[in-house]
């Protein structure tokens, strides 16, 4: 069940290409997942001052199916797709928003896995808040994360 | 047979984990395709602005193997995975630059595949001179490609 | 008369000193002078596009009174400060977002100084209708720039 | 005197008006304000671990001159401006670097003013060592500043 969010490509953003610089859609996904955690009423930024783990990457991963342009309105797709020990995998679609009556164009998809931290890099476990919220919306049920900034995937965006 | 180049992490890369944020290693990427092809003699720009040709990403993979810190010296290790048709296939190696006689140490590992287009994302064909340049390097064979601002890789940094 | 846009500060955004990082500001000036055209009814990628404008910056300036940081919801203001030939001043205030009753921090304020440009980088003049919505806005007049994504400062986040 | 570094213009750096998107400028002063300090013998990073000091920026100004591109060989010159109390100044020049017997061409000019902090945000001041080789360059005195991976500017290319 991916919660969604929307941002709107910076001109700082492109490259002289025309189109988004291919690094920026990390940080698209990063987005993703911390608008995510807020869905289920969790900000990442407490896991680091509250609970001192942080969430560094070790693997991601994004194929590029079509160019986000400038000013194109975007659309983060995210959901938890695999939570073992103190490994965490994301999944993610980006999408350019559609205009009018179309469809959600497919614009990138992607994994990000993280493992979690303590500041010393060392490994530790989730918070249990933190772990049984990311379950529940794994197993596909509703829990706190319908909240009033975020909306569920239409039919149109589905993730495959 | 890889060639090398050589930034040093700058703040603006770091966050606030301490650490180079994810996305910067793509940029690296970026600088280690682009000093691959200026070994060859070839330059990126020359590719956009003499043959009409770009060469945006459609997949793009990291495995982060230890954090790099500011003011580290990064090495960054390129060489041509595959080449058929219009796609092309870089691999790549991140290294923390060895301090004193000890050896550099592997920080992350990735790819990206890109696709020759022309401006307006249609597919063709790499220039001639570029693809044998390329396919000489993948062959092993020295060519062009030991100028003087760049070094093969040692013992050391070999990939596997 | 100040038009708002509102962002969140990203993890990218921050550097080792837990901070965002300097040249960020910047992006977000950039962000306010864009949301200022559109709340006209104007959009800067029309400009690009269908007035072969561009709007070089030839002189940045901000000055910093507080640091954002990770999470913070941060607002822009942006107003047209000048306005005289090609050339167009905007003046921005970037403030953190009053969480409870408290009034908003004024974290840093600044201007641009753009020139209005074609794509060869030669001067050339601002739209008629770019010209006359950006007039209206600085006389202080309402015009169309009050619309649904935007909002007027209040009286605790007036500029000086 | 200014002390001189280079960098090579970066894909990530450029915006689709095919030229450097203006917020790098601040990083490149980044990068000349470090290595000053690393031309002194000192090292930024040493300044945050060994001695708990951080340089947040107070003001930023960047007059710009002439676009840089896409792989365009970059000069930063930077300079102590003013060191008061635990207020440091640099003065930048960002130049085009000359492919043949031309002069050195001028990109843009600017300033940033540090305060010097300790990892609170509070005021202190600025390591002894730090200071003095600060006033040493101030002074024109060759001091330890003609290190090897730095040159001095030469006629062509000296502040105005």
């Amino acid at each position: 069940m991916p919660v969604t969010t929307q941002v709107r490509v910076r001109y700082a953003e492109t490259d002289q290409m025309g189109i988004v610089y291919y690094a920026n859609y990390l940080v698209w996904f990063e987005l993703g997942r911390v608008e995510l955690l807020r869905s289920l009423g969790l900000a990442y930024s407490q896991l680091e001052t509250d609970h001192q783990c942080i969430l560094p990457v070790v693997d991601a991963h994004c194929r590029y199916r079509s160019p986000a342009r400038y000013d194109d309105e975007v659309l983060i797709e995210t959901w938890p797709a695999l939570l073992r020990g103190s490994v965490i995998k994301f999944a993610y679609r980006i999408l350019r928003k559609a205009r009018g009556g179309e469809q959600h164009e497919l614009l990138a998809e992607g994994e990000t896995v993280h493992v979690v931290c303590d500041d010393r890099l060392d490994r530790k476990s989730l918070p249990a808040r933190y772990e049984a919220a990311l379950r529940t919306l794994m197993a596909g049920e509703p829990g706190e994360s319908g909240r009033k900034t975020h909306s569920r995937t239409t039919a149109s965006a589905k993730p495959s």
